[in-house]
C-alpha cells in the first residue's frame, strides 16, 4: 500500500510561501499543497511597488504576472505549477494537538485545513507611529497593493503636490525618487537618527546619498520624529520634534517593519529574541510539524539569530523548506543581509555589518575607504564608486558599503563571498581575480588597492570625520592636488594649516613640512596614499585622507 | 656599515614593469631601480587603443596620463614616483655571468647595467601572418601607438571606407567596433575557426555575438582565411580561402599575441611548452636573480603553465614580483584567465574553461546554460543574460562564460570566486547571496538557478546545436509559448513534430504527448523546465531546451 499523500498547508501566498510551494510539487507529485491568502492577490512583487508608483512600472498587472505575461491567480497556480491557493482566507487558529489550522473567509465562514506539515510564511507588517493625527485621511503605510495604487491615482490627477516621508530607510528613499523623479512632488523626509539609511550604511557614506536627495529638491530633517498631525484646509500639517511644521498632501510612514507573529505567539511557538518566529537554520519553528519562512522568521547563525525581511532570502528560504519538508538534507548557509537601494542616480549596496552597527555590538572595529574610478579613467562615462570595508579588530572582514552612480552591486556580491567562503579572511582580496577591459573596471581593482590599505593598516588613514573635528589647529592638511584640479576645489572650512605642494613637487620640497600631524589629501586617495607611504619612509608622522578630498565637500 | 643599495633593473615600461617599479619604491627607498624602455612612450594603456581609435577617447594624451591629468613620462616617474625611467633603450643582451643587462640607445651607443635584480617585463607580440601583400601599405597591425594614430587620421579625414580585420578574438572585434560605431567604416571580419572568439566563448555562445556583429554590418568570414593581399589602384585586395575577393582601404591583423622571449632565449632562460619565459608562481625564472612578469611570462598553475597576457594580471604580477624582490613571502594564486570584451552594445565576460578547449585537453565536461532577465521582468530597462556554466565531469565548475547587453561581468567576478575559494564546488551556487533590488537584480539569482539545474543533471537538457541537427524526425517539439508570445516567433527549420501547449494547458493534456523524445521549449527555459519535471514525474521521457526559444533563434 502506498503511503498516503502528504499533507501540505502554506499561510501566506507571497514568496516564501509560494516558493515553499512550488518547490515542493516539483519534488512531490503527490503531495496536497494548500495554501492560503487572506488578500485577494498572489505572489506580488512587493519590492516592485515603489517603481509602479513611480510610474516606471505602467501597470499594477504587472506586477502580478510572469515574464511571459500570464496573470498570477488562482488558475494559474492549480494549472501552470500544480498548486491549489485559496484567496481572501485568513488563517486564525492552529490547533497543534490535532495539526489543523482553521481559517475564516471573507464571509466570516471558517474552514479547517487539516496538515502534517505547516508553513508560516506571513510576512512582516510596518510599525505603528502612535501620533496625534496618524489615522487621519492622507495618513497611510506602503506595503499594500491598494495604497500604492491610491497614492498613483492621486499622483497622476495632480492631487499630491507635497508629501512628508517618515523613516529614511530604504524604501522611505524609494519613495523620495517615487514622487520626485517622475511626478516632481516635493518630499520631506524625516528620520531620526542622525543620518539616513542608519541600518545599512555609516555616517561618511550616509552623506553622499544626503548630497543625492538635496540635490534632488529632497529636504532631509535628520535628528528629528513626528510630533502631531493635523488637519489644516485639504491640506495634512505635519509638526517635527525640532519645532518645525510642514504643509503636505499625503503622509506617508515608512518606519521600517516587524514580523507578523500573533498565530504564532497564540500557538505557543518560540519567539525570537528579535520578535520573529524563531526557526533553525531548516526553517523548522519549536514545533517540528511547523516551518516558518520569509520575513516572519527570525533565523539563527553565527552563534546568534537575524531578522533579514529581503525578498531573495524570502525564495530562498521556501527552497530550503520544501526540501527539507520533502526529507532533503539542506540548510540555510550563512546569510550577511546583502542588500541594494537605487536612490535617484546613485545606487547603495551593501553586505555584512556596518561600523555602526558592530560597535554597538561592543565589537571594536577598523575601517578601510575609497574613491575609486569604477571603469577606466580616460574612458569618457567613467563614475566613481566609494567603497567603505569594516573589519573587526582581529584582523576578519566583516561588511562592505558600497555607493556610486555605477554597478556597484557588483564588488558587493564578490564581498558576499569572501565573507561566507573565505570567512572574512582578507587574503582573499588579494587573490581576487576580476574581469577588466576599460569600459567596465580598472586593471587594478579596489579589492587588491583595499588589501594595500590593510596591509597598510589602519593608522595610515584619517577619517574624514575626524579631519572635520580636528580639534587645536593640530593638522597640517598637504594638498598634492595640481593647478588645474584646484581651480574647480572650494576648500571647506578646516582647523589647521594648508599647505600645497602637487605630488610630482613633493620628494623636492620634504623639508617645507613639519615632523608630525600632516594630512595628505588628494582627489581619490591614490596619491596621498604614496606621499604618505614616502612621508613615512622619511621619518615624519604622516596619515592621509581616505577617498580624498571628495569626502570632505560632502 | 649599512648595506649598499639593491640594484634592480627592469626591462620594459608598461603595466608589469612599472608596477613593480613603483611598488618596489614604496617598500625600499634606497633601492636603486632602473626601468629601461625601448620605446618612447612609458605605462600607456594599451587596453585602450580601440577607444582611442574609435573616438570614445578623444586624444592620445589622455591614454598617457593620469587620473589627475600629469602626463607619465620620464620626469613624472622620477618627481611623483621615484623612478628613474629610460626611454629609447632597447635591451640587448643579459651578461648572467656578470649579471649586467646591456642597452643600445637610439644613437646606437651601447650603455650596460649592472644589477642585482632583473626584471623582464617586455610583453608581447602580434604572431606575424606571412601571406603574399603583407607588407604592402595599409597592412598592419594594431598594437602600437603610432599604429592607432595613423588608423585615426585615416578615419577622421574620410581616406577609410571599409576595412578587413583579421582574427575574431578580442582585439578583432573591439576593432569592428571601432571602425564601424562612431565612423561607419564597413569591416569584413575574417576567423579562420568556425565562430568569434574561440578562446573565449563556445559555439553557441559566440552565436549571440555572431547576431550582434552582423546587426551592426559587419561581414562575417567563419572557417576562412587569409590568402593573398594585392594593390588595385588606391585600394587593397584581400583574398580568401573560400575564393571570395574583398576590396578594402586597410588590412588590419589582429591575429593575438605571443611573449616576446629574444632577450631571455639568447640569454639561456627556461622558455616553457607554450612559448612564455617561465616562471614559478613568484614571478622567478630559471635564473634565480632574474624574474619575468606580464605578457612575456608563462604562469604555473593548476599543474600545468598558463600564458595569460591580460592588463590585469600583469599589474598583479608587478606587485607580487616587487615584493618577493624585497624578501616578502607572496605569491600568485590560482588564476583563471578572467577576461571580458564589449562588442557593440553587447558585453561578452568569461572566467575559467569552455567546454570546447576542456575537451581539447581531453576532460569530459558537462554544461549548463540558460537565459535570465538581468533584472525585474517587469523593469522598464531589463535585459537578458545568457549564462554557460561547464562543469568537469568530477562535478567541479570549471568556467563561465556570460553574454548580455547589461552587467555580465558582475556573475563572472563571483565565478571566479567560487573556482577559487570554493575550487569550483557546486555547493557555492546554492550558498551564493547577492543583493536584489528590481533596477538592478532578480529575487533568485541565476546561479541559485543553475544549482537546480546541476541537481537536476544534464540529461535534463537539450543543447540547441543538438537540437538542430535532431536526426530523423526524432522529436516532439513542446512549444509552451503562450498566443501573445507565439505571435513575435518565427520558428526556425527543425526536424521533428512541432504540439503548441501552453504551460497553463499541460496538465490537462499530457495524454496528447508520447511517451518519449519530447523537448520541452520556452522562451528562456523557466517554464519548460518546470514541464520537464512534471513530464518526468508522469513517467514521460522529457528534455528542455535549456536558454529557451532565443537560443534556437540565432
Amino acid at each position: 500500500m502506498a503511503a498516503a499523500a502528504k499533507r501540505v498547508v502554506i499561510i501566506g501566498g507571497d514568496a516564501a510561501g509560494l516558493k515553499t510551494a512550488a518547490r515542493l510539487r516539483r519534488l512531490d507529485k503527490d503531495a496536497k499543497i494548500d495554501v492560503l491568502e487572506r488578500g485577494h492577490i498572489l505572489s506580488y512583487a512587493a519590492c516592485g511597488l515603489p517603481y509602479f508608483l513611480s510610474g516606471d512600472v505602467d501597470s499594477f498587472q504587472e506586477l502580478v504576472s510572469t515574464a511571459w505575461g500570464d496573470v498570477k491567480d488562482e488558475e494559474f497556480f492549480r494549472l501552470a505549477k500544480g498548486i491549489e491557493t485559496h484567496t481572501g482566507h485568513a488563517a486564525v487558529t492552529i490547533d497543534r494537538e490535532r495539526n489543523v489550522l482553521t481559517a475564516r473567509k471573507d464571509d466570516g465562514s471558517e474552514v479547517d485545513f487539516p496538515y502534517d506539515v505547516l508553513v508560516i510564511a506571513v510576512g512582516a507588517e510596518p510599525y505603528r507611529i502612535e501620533v496625534q493625527g496618524c489615522d487621519l485621511e492622507g495618513v497611510q503605510c506602503f506595503t499594500r497593493p491598494e495604497e500604492a495604487k491610491q497614492l498613483r491615482r492621486g499622483l497622476e490627477t495632480g492631487g499630491i503636490g507635497r508629501v512628508a516621508v517618515i523613516g529614511a530607510g530604504y524604501i522611505g528613499l524609494e519613495l523620495c525618487e517615487a514622487f520626485g523623479a517622475l511626478w516632481g512632488a516635493g518630499t520631506v523626509l524625516v528620520e531620526k537618527e542622525n543620518q539616513v539609511l542608519p541600518r545599512m550604511l555609516d555616517r561618511e557614506m550616509a552623506r553622499l546619498v544626503e548630497q543625492e536627495l538635496v540635490k534632488n529638491d529632497v529636504e532631509l530633517r535628520l535628528n528629528c520624529t513626528l510630533t502631531r498631525i493635523r488637519k489644516q484646509g485639504e491640506e495634512l500639517v505635519v509638526v517635527l520634534s525640532d519645532g518645525t511644521e510642514e504643509n503636505v498632501d499625503r503622509v506617508i510612514f515608512a518606519p521600517g517593519v516587524h514580523p507578523r507573529t500573533d498565530l504564532a505567539e497564540a500557538a505557543g511557538l518560540k519567539i525570537g529574541p528579535h520578535g520573529g518566529i524563531l526557526v533553525d537554520n531548516q526553517g523548522r519553528t519549536s514545533d517540528p510539524s511547523i516551518f516558518a519562512a520569509g520575513d516572519c522568521a527570525e533565523l539563527p547563525f553565527n552563534g546568534t539569530s537575524h531578522l533579514l525581511p529581503l525578498g531573495s532570502i524570502a525564495n530562498r528560504m521556501g527552497r530550503v523548506v520544501a526540501n527539507v519538508i520533502h526529507g532533503l538534507d539542506d540548510q540555510l548557509p550563512r546569510l550577511f543581509g546583502s542588500a541594494v537601494v537605487k536612490v535617484f542616480d546613485l545606487n547603495v549596496a551593501v553586505t555584512g555589518k556596518t561600523a555602526r552597527a558592530l560597535e554597538a555590538d561592543g565589537v571594536p572595529t577598523e575601517s578601510y575607504w575609497g574613491s575609486f574610478p569604477a571603469n577606466a579613467h580616460y574612458f569618457p562615462e567613467s563614475t566613481d564608486v566609494f567603497l567603505k570595508m569594516v573589519n573587526a579588530a582581529d584582523g576578519r572582514l566583516r561588511g562592505l558599503q558600497a555607493v556610486g552612480a555605477g554597478e556597484v552591486v557588483r564588488w558587493v556580491d564578490a564581498f558576499a563571498q569572501i565573507l561566507d567562503l573565505a570567512e572574512g579572511n582578507p587574503e582573499a582580496l588579494a587573490r581576487f581575480e576580476h574581469a577588466y577591459a576599460p569600459p567596465f573596471a580598472t586593471a587594478m581593482d579596489p579589492f587588491h588597492h583595499f588589501y594595500s590599505m590593510i596591509e597598510a593598516g589602519p593608522d595610515l588613514v584619517i577619517h574624514p570625520e575626524d579631519l572635520r573635528d580636528g580639534g587645536e589647529a593640530r593638522w597640517t592638511v598637504l594638498n598634492l592636488l595640481n593647478e588645474k584640479e584646484a581651480e574647480n576645489i572650494e576648500w571647506p572650512e578646516m582647523r589647521g594649516r594648508r599647505v600645497d605642494i602637487p605630488i610630482n613637487d613633493l620628494r623636492e620640497h620634504l623639508d617645507d613640512l613639519p615632523d608630525r600631524d600632516i594630512v595628505a589629501v588628494c582627489a581619490r586617495g591614490t596619491r596621498s596614499y604614496e606621499a604618505t607611504v614616502l612621508l613615512r619612509n622619511h621619518n615624519k608622522e604622516a596619515c592621509y585622507l581616505g577617498g580624498g578630498v571628495r569626502m570632505i565637500l560632502s
